[in-house]
């Protein structure tokens, strides 16, 4: 059988993970891919570190040119986190005529274009199924199984730690920061979890799949985006109290003036498919003009859902469908972008306001003469009596629908 | 911009439709595969029927020949249901060397060894997304996206109109027979429907996706199944009562043995992603190695649906990742298949038995002793008041874990 040598770069969890693949279910990759993937060099920083995996001799190395100057091997995950030295990395390994694959979704989201274009110049491709919902194969579902159709929508829970913190405060009552910790001893958040609550990793998440599925040039930080860090367990009760779960939704929606971004925790009716996915997954729902909806459900996060997504990047990459793909789908091109982006502003939608009030004469009064000013329609209202007098109350508005801006 | 010219046999609701996103969509299929996609020739039997499509001149023509003996035409979705005269054109398209799509699951299913093979010997290649689960890519996530995974379990709802029978009666209450009449009307069930409502469809489906998924050699017709022909509104209420939905489920299932294949009703826990899929749409539950569970959501049939998986299985096949996938996969080869099939007599699960009996002393002693001589547990017994005396009565039993076999 032939033979396709492959190096990791990286052996932390994820590497760790598609090392496994490769060395334990070697006949299955050769099978699904009609050649042998063989593991040729794991590059790593420090080669005394303690690892979850057994190499065979010679494999581990900390030395990049040991990948670099080797000719022989064709394909290489690139599994370092962060933007650098990946990018410097990802350069050097497409310069010395590797295709790459990665599941780094900061590098991609923030380094595409540069990625991209280099790879396209060098004749190269980029695989990066892993960076967006883990074990979900939504970049080949978006980028080649859609391919007839105009994605119309995009919903996505893309991150699994703000969807856990989120299920576990619906279902247990917990407040926010008790649900963190746990979240931190469980490894479903990490030790500083902002990016993750913030709505940073959703954002990049969403522009890479605004890229894919809109040819949208779109930088992640310009996306409008709240985390569930805003969030209080009052809310959570709110919410379910009229019917509904809070999700910390990823956006992207075809309009006329283009396309609108946003990253927001969105109150989803109770029994909706996207209100039902639990825990640490991740679910995205797409809506296309030729096929309908579609639902995909499924861990977004993990070490062998992950290391499955970069194992079947590889194996595209090694038979040679990555390349066509790649080729074909112009991604970061510098081609005018197919679609611009729309004012937030203008965004439609029903908006959830609490506010904690005095308990005085005229206050819902001044709040819903504001609302009325910018023409915002209320359409349910929820106050109840203050623990005692004198102390504030709260007061949740849900409205008939209008714009962001003028909820803003 | 390179042209590949294709053509579509078949002018019925399916070929419409591909039809119309060729015409009307041709910018968009060409950004997505690099080239133009070239609408040469419609094939149809006979060309003075309506269509509800129009061709630019000289399109239409009813002379297979017009594909077969022009070199030009690259690519052929073949949409003609049923075994014959599909198999034998499909045959004549792959000796004329084009590489073909279909969305026929019978033919599949049924001649998809001999199919296959003659196609492996020409080095063509064959293309069938839109054969099971209609708009769902489940043949390229099970083929391609999957393939650093040993799939262990697949449970299906592959047929939408059982699907929509089943959910009609268990929103509305109304019986078997009139759902099935509303199903007609809508267009969601056959004149004749016994293939859908009998299994038969759910079981050719669940037997591509055991050579796809598993490497099973099976021929659908050895798969056990039951429809929902079977049941009674008095079993779809039973099963609300208790908690459950009936869901017409294909299962394939990894064991000791070998494959576990099977197609019935099926109580699946109300709040279960399964059991909340309703109307004509389809889903499919993957559970893998690597990846644990997945689960995939959308329209099981219907024109624009279909056509979009034969339309990016037609891309697909332009741009070269079809040949690819065809060769590596080795689907339906003369190899020995990786996996036998199991006795569904060793199948384990909880069973549900409704049964008409006297009311009369004795009668739920002599049932449970006979479930008691096969080592069959029960867990729960419904039996209600007969309507008037002497009246027989219904007694609704479910089991504990045990055997098919045991069961039969």
């Amino acid at each position: 059988m032939e033979k396709t040598k492959v190096a990791i770069i990286g052996l932390g969890t994820v590497g760790s993970g598609v090392a496994r693949l490769l060395l334990d279910f070697g006949d299955r990759t050769a099978r699904h891919a009609g050649r042998t993937l063989w593991l040729e060099k794991v590059v790593v920083r420090d080669l005394k570190r303690a690892r979850d995996c057994d190499l065979p001799e010679g494999v581990l190395t900390d030395q990049l040119a040991d990948v670099i100057d080797d000719p022989e091997i064709k394909v290489v995950a690139q599994l370092i986190g962060g933007l650098e030295p990946a990018r410097t990395i990802m350069l050097q390994l497409l310069e010395s005529g590797k295709d790459v694959v990665t599941a780094n979704k900061a590098l991609v989201a923030v380094h595409g274009p540069e990625i991209f274009d280099r790879a396209r110049e060098l004749g190269r491709s980029v695989a990066f199924e892993a960076s967006v919902a883990g074990g979900i194969p939504i970049i080949a579902n978006i980028g080649q199984c859609l391919s007839a159709n105009q994605i119309q929508t995009l919903h996505g829970i893309l991150n699994g730690t703000s969807n856990f913190i989120l299920s576990k405060m619906h279902e247990d009552g917990a407040a926010y920061d008790e649900v963190v910790a746990e979240a931190q001893r469980l490894g479903y958040a990490e030790a500083d979890p902002a990016m993750d609550v913030d709505g940073t990793d959703a954002a990049q998440k969403l522009a890479i799949l605004a890229h894919l599925g809109f040819g949208a040039r779109v930088d992640w930080d310009d996306i409008p985006r709240t985390g569930i860090d805003t969030l209080d367990l009052a809310d959570v009760r709110y919410a379910q109290k009229m019917g509904y779960r809070i999700k910390l939704l990823a956006v992207a929606q075809l309009v006329d003036e283009g396309i609108e971004l946003h990253v927001s925790p969105t109150l989803v009716k109770a029994g909706r498919p996207l209100a039902e996915v639990g825990g640490p997954f991740n679910a995205i729902r797409v809506e296309a003009d030729a096929v309908g909806q579609l639902l995909f459900y499924g861990p977004g996060a993990g070490q062998m859902p992950t290391a499955s997504a970069v194992v079947a990047d590889m194996i595209d990459t090694a038979v040679g469908r990555t390349a066509i793909t790649f080729r074909t789908l112009e991604l970061w091109s510098n081609r005018q972008a197919r679609v611009g982006p729309a004012d937030y502003a203008h965004a439609r939608g029903r908006f959830y306001l609490r506010a904690t009030v005095d308990d005085s004469p005229g206050v819902l009064a001044q709040i819903t003469k504001a609302l009325g000013e910018q023409e915002i329609s209320i359409a349910s209202v929820l106050q109840h009596e203050p623990e005692s007098e004198g102390q504030p109350v709260q007061l949740v508005i849900m409205t008939h629908e209008t714009t962001a801006g003028a909820m803003m």
